[in-house]
């Protein structure tokens, strides 16, 4: 048994035009004694390995043996995120939210609970303008220490009754592995955010507990990464999970980051888990969040998650993208105007 | 006068803390013999200096002075591709074509003129399904120089008979300021590719004649770069300007470039020219195509530029990445579909 | 008080060129409110505010007010890790070695301890070579889930023997906020990973403990932002902080990461900490590791740490990065040599 | 023949898992009417096809065919500036300098020719430090079109009066395929800049004339791609080509760009073609450039080209980065003791 089970890796092992035949043994040897299978090929001067190997055999550093020029990984055809594992559409439900399977889901909240009156008014006007899923964090990974780090505790009471009061499930952040549990009480749906994407310690305990996990792209990492990371959620034994697409970073600095719209597309060939997208975090500005949620809409995407806020130019986070109750009701009307025709 | 003409510039000079003040004086008498104007202010500990200067003065070198910490370059206001220069939106005029001003215009056609046979049944097969414009190349810049580099002047002829044939006009790239006559004296748009983005002679040519220009941005460029080779252009006496988003350089494997969806309303913030988008090159891959083609239209892009090939598998350039015509034909079912509720 | 203390913070708010007055009124009411100064000249044609806000007032979202067309924050000059805070260098004592003030120390050692055969053998060749302490880990975060994830706890027993038997102090990292204590009861110097740079929570309880840190930079973060991350240590308490540069995420695939070099005397003039340079993890290739030490070393780094493996070719972890010992030893004979005409 | 002569290329298609039969037979039939020749292979439940085509058969769009999910290309061995096709260093004499084959060459002078006063007292100060090359341009490609674009053939003229006078050979940009001629005429080696690096109707008429050519890496250009525009110079009939790294397109805004060191070996084990920095450009600061330049010395490269202006606040244009004489001079003395040592 070669990659056909949870981990196996396909290799394609490229030899040096100057390899030794005994490097070519050496490499043939290893990959049997690691429980792989292997065929060397000669063409075009070079000899060329395609293997898989099995997991768990931890596989010897390749590229450092003798004579061996490159190595090319293949994404294993058998992860659980991956839809070669499961071709049909995950549903995650979230309370009466569903994500995935078609529909767009609409989660919109302040990026921050700042205070009761603030998260009451701004679940109330997401509520009537018609979201599904209430967004709102107690806990924010800020880049300086000196930032406002979020309500806790407190905060996470005051979205329990928004969610009382508006009948709104709610996403909430999580940022340390001893709080997946208490965060988990309260919410309906626990975020893990981008700058945590490979905290793995972190990962695999939203793993250990019941509530869907949504999962944020790392503004830095690659779609691959990205799926790794769901898959240490998937593996320790729960398969409801969320992407969410936010933007990556790059050189053009007139958005926050650079908004990956194809990573919609390509994650749903690669992967049956629904993936949405954060037009706010990603732009960083007011003014983008129309264009871009239309944009995720028309793209494909399961659903977006919006910063709304009851009044953005007081906002103790990110302020600077959200919209105000008024524009975000005429979003939902655009939206529900296109999504009926797509 | 300061900045109040073409090609003024406006800075802010940050003062280190521990600038001494004949640091300051120098950056102010050196502000001043620059012909501009300026004003210090202290906050926090520190002098921070705005300025205005004017053209054609070349300004020294800021960041160089002594006690200088960081130099903040504002764009200048009055660019002649930018909004501030002229507040309504551009339309530009390509035969019986129109971009800009609200609608969606679509170009297709081959990434390259390879016979007879293959232009015609693309031209035909594309106005056929309802495009405005044909595209195909005849000079291709390839980054080997042992792949197909186009057919040359042939390959307009042969887009001027698929022109006469189905009364399409076409754009055609220009790689050369040496044939930019020539080659404008075939197409109806010429274009600037990519990788010429930053060839400022080749922009300044494409000034000089009257044809318009297509000028795609730098896969590694800045909007604000790509705005300054728009402006190339324009100051050279031709304003009929057509922007290309084509997707950008990063570290994601899975597409050829990241489509960078917000760059178009950015753009439209910031100026007047119509901006289309070319999913086919961002992607490099067939089943991205129409996905960021709604994308592009839902996100308020002028127009889209796509790949279509009668074969694509037999294409000697970028065939990944064409449609087939029948794909083409129900994606342009769709595109009008969207377009009717945008 | 405006940004005289720690936390505060200099902006710089450029009003749009088309703002109200009214929309500057209240740009410096809001000032004035959360406590800051705040002093505006026009320039150009544009009003820019310079301004001051102390901590722990949250800033409101700036961006967000009406006529505000672009805010730079300019980096506070009170941060606990910076040169104004601290003009002089600061040395980081681990055991008999020292890190800072001058001076080149080599940290050397497999990536993973596996074995007690192979760390033993380890750190028996980097000692006889000239190493000042050795690496190894005991926990290892890796991409994917179904990769070998280190000995744990039994590796942190084998590193101690290795530390008795040879006299080297070494360093290990640190995944999880709740090994913190445990490892840092083996370890002479914990490791925060390069993935773990944004790990707020990792990085307060590195803080809050009396071992020295080495913070290394995540592979996508800016030098501010690896400032930053060294400021949540630092305000915890703990300023024995070395900074180690490992390379960064670009597009370029010739090597793993791109070894930011430039960073080494950037971070010297911004921070008092010294800064080590990683060639083994950056380049991920045995050939370059020599050529990028003896840069390191040029170019004033503080120190280096090296992959060393007695058997690279059977290293379960980062095999073709690690130089065998003999490599590793002609290294140091050039280190050496170079070390004494700088 | 496979790939066996100049421009011949080996690839590795990888089928897709529910690729038919059929699938695999198109693939292989397509290789063989391209005149290339296969072997396929099934390891870990796909197909991999190894093989080899040659030049000039334009290939196919192998990723087009039904059933393929991947193509790898492997640079060709055959490449005429390739270390597989030249194994020994080459050696690009201009005037009495030498670049490449051990030693490290200093190219020196200001960014731009400004005045004959400028340039002959730049000239004076680097022939004085040691330099055996003098640099200047008379053609500047920038990012605006209304910054000072140099003093054209003027300033050939007073390169050649300051060559006259000190001895120095001197090299200068070209940005017009139409100019490579009157500047051949003019400098001793020509250079083509980051922004022209794939401007290849420059690059091809760079290698149609006789005078040596520096080729500077692109800022955004992956090194296959730099060796690539290299091949373009080379084919042409020119090989006497330098290479110059000057930084990357990074994220990270503390430097203008990132200079890869790496880049440096990693070339040198790829080519035959001497490699030099570019520590100013890459930096943009004044004080990088002495810590940069060690750096390139102690990686191994064959030189550097340093910004020198006899006045550097007063600079036209990149005054930032441009060294004063007697910084320069300490600098040069830092290289000689560092250099006898490696």
């Amino acid at each position: 048994m070669a990659a056909g089970s949870n981990g196996g890796e396909s290799l394609i092992i490229v030899m040096d035009a100057a390899a030794a035949p005994a490097d070519l043994e050496q490499v043939l040897d290893r990959l049997r004694a690691a429980g792989g299978s292997a065929e060397a090929t000669t063409q075009a001067g070079r000899v060329v390995v395609a293997a898989g190997v099995p997991h768990p055999v931890p596989p010897p550093a390749w590229e450092a043996l003798p004579g061996v020029e490159r190595v090319f990984h293949l994404a294993s055809p058998v992860r659980l995120v991956s839809r070669h594992h499961q071709p049909a559409d995950s549903v995650v439900e979230v309370g009466a939210a569903r994500l995935g399977g078609g529909g767009f889901t609409v989660i919109a909240g302040p990026c921050a609970v700042e205070s009761r009156e603030q998260i009451l008014a701004a679940a109330a006007a997401v509520q009537a303008a018609g979201a599904s899923l209430l967004r709102g964090d107690a806990f924010k990974p800020r880049t300086s220490p000196y930032s406002f780090q979020g309500l806790g505790r407190a905060g996470l009471d005051l979205l329990a009754e928004a969610r009382e009061r508006f009948g709104l499930p709610f996403v909430a952040e999580v940022v340390d592995p001893r709080q997946v549990e208490m965060v988990a009480g309260y919410a309906d749906l626990i975020r893990i955010g981008s700058r945590n994407m490979s905290n793995f310690t972190l990962l695999a305990e939203a793993g250990r507990q019941p509530r869907p996990v949504m999962l944020k792209r790392g503004f830095t990492a690659t779609i691959e990464e990205w799926l790794d990371a769901a898959e240490y959620i998937c593996k320790e034994g729960n398969p409801r999970i969320v992407l969410c697409e936010r933007g990556i970073r790059t050189f053009e600095s007139q958005t926050r980051n650079t908004l990956d719209i194809s990573a919609v597309p390509v994650v749903q060939s690669l992967s049956h888990l629904p993936v949405v997208v954060d037009p706010s975090h990603a732009a960083g500005r007011r003014a983008l969040v129309a264009p871009l949620t239309l944009a995720a809409l028309a793209v494909g995407a399961d659903g977006v998650m919006i910063d709304v806020h009851p009044e953005p130019e007081s906002a103790l986070v990110d302020g600077a993208q959200a919209l105000p109750p008024g524009e975000f009701a005429a979003l939902m009307e655009r939206v529900r105007a296109l999504a009926a025709v797509l």
